[in-house]
């Protein structure tokens, strides 16, 4: 998917929602333990409660991974289920010397490998650029790459200063630019203090962000808005457990708590967008 | 495995040798693709032409993903097959925060989880503490962090000087020795320059190194012992390319290959190995 349709979507949907899929058999509702396929019953039930207020859908690979074979068929269907026009990514934090790089970008981009066709993938920039350019060299697949994260480790290395005052994630982002344009590259940024916001979106003005941290982890949605909005919106904000654990009927929680993220995301695009 | 079994193994065996199961479908012998599961029958080839020189296996997960479930249950075979004495390395790079590190770690050290029982996996450390931490909770299972790597991409970040003056990689192995001791903390290692090697060692005197980068990537491996041997050895030095696909004939070229890297070996523990 281009930027452009992107965009489109967000703005007739009024929203710039990504729902994250973090699945958990041990906190899905115990209704759906007796399907056959209880992970991807339980997604399908979240994305048909929700696809009218997302814009994106990140499923978070490890919950997939840690159930063996079965949680990559469960994840193949669920990618199978949602509609085509809404936006994909594999939350995976890859990140690897070349060689190996591009095999993790079969597994995501390349439908003839592992039966994957996402939109995008979560990179991880330890190791480089050239554990990074293999994902690079996919048409309409984007890089997601971590920069600013959320959690409290992010202090640990991502904000330590370099010698010549820079701090690590914003050294990761300007050399990234160099790397892929803003039609192959965004950025993770942990929404938590509006000052890190406005920074971060003077340093990268035209790339999306993908945004965790609103809600649960305490970051305001309209610091968000109002902070790193660009003219193409620009923001992709993730909420997973908010959303796809918020009750024991899913159809109607999971929907109660998008459509209410998508209302205040509507009203902050009235507010903010400036095109 | 705890490091004793390790340093035991390594001694018994005269040799260090790691072996990385990188299996291509694109690059094994043909005769091996007429099987029911090629990827199989190759490891196991290989396996059994190297184990009585090789001191752990390596598995890198991107080639196994890449194929989809049926990938994974190839690897869970060869998992399956590889003698229990052996140590085991998931070569996967996974770091994310906390609730989905666990996940990664339920992923590779849980049985019940997804079916594999690796002795450890390889994490890399952008995330911070939290991103790591989940993978020490688990009793003689190991964690083998990113510090240096062998790649051209390890410039553009894990050598940046922060502003004391202290490049990111040494960073990174002083804070991760404060969040776990030496029997669950390796680090890996690219075995590139003697000058590197020298201070890494100084930096981590006790901590197993996971060395990839010798042979194919130009390393020299008597170097390697020189510079970085501790009194429990404490180098783990990796292989993958140039042992299994060293010629058609698996099963004789593999082992003639490792015989040639466990007889270096041998030679410099008898050399360099002060217990």
């Amino acid at each position: 998917m281009n930027s452009s349709e992107l965009v489109k979507q967000i703005e007739t949907k009024g929203s710039f929602l990504c729902v994250g899929l973090d699945t958990d058999l041990s906190l899905i509702p115990k209704s759906f333990l007796s399907e056959a396929d209880p992970v991807f019953a339980f997604n399908k039930a979240v994305i048909d409660a929700t696809e009218k207020y997302a814009v994106a859908y990140k499923p978070n690979i490890a919950f997939y991974e840690a159930m063996g074979p079965s949680g990559w068929e469960s994840l193949q269907k669920t990618m199978d289920y949602i509609p085509k026009e809404i936006f994909t990514i594999a939350d995976a934090k890859r990140g690897d010397i070349g060689n190996t790089a591009y095999k993790y970008a079969q597994t995501f981009f390349e439908p003839a490998s592992s039966g994957f066709d996402f939109d995008s993938i979560t990179v991880a920039p330890y190791m480089g650029h050239d554990s990074v350019e293999p994902f690079l060299r996919f048409e309409d697949k984007w890089v997601i790459l971590l920069a600013l994260t959320s959690n409290p480790g992010s202090h640990d290395f991502q904000m330590s200063k370099s010698e010549d005052y820079i701090p690590l994630y914003e050294r990761v982002m300007r050399l990234a630019m160099s790397w892929g344009n803003v039609e192959q590259l965004m950025f993770v940024i942990g929404a938590t203090r509006s000052d890190f916001l406005q920074k971060v979106r003077e340093i990268a003005p035209d790339n999306f962000f993908l945004v965790p941290g609103v809600g649960a982890q305490g970051g305001s949605l309209e610091d968000v808005a109002k902070y790193a909005m660009n003219s193409r919106v620009g923001l992709l904000v993730n909420s997973s457990r908010g959303i796809i654990y918020a009750g024991d009927d899913t159809s109607v929680s999971a929907a109660r708590e998008a459509k209410k993220l998508k209302e205040e995301m509507s009203m902050y695009l009235d507010e903010y967008w400036i095109k």
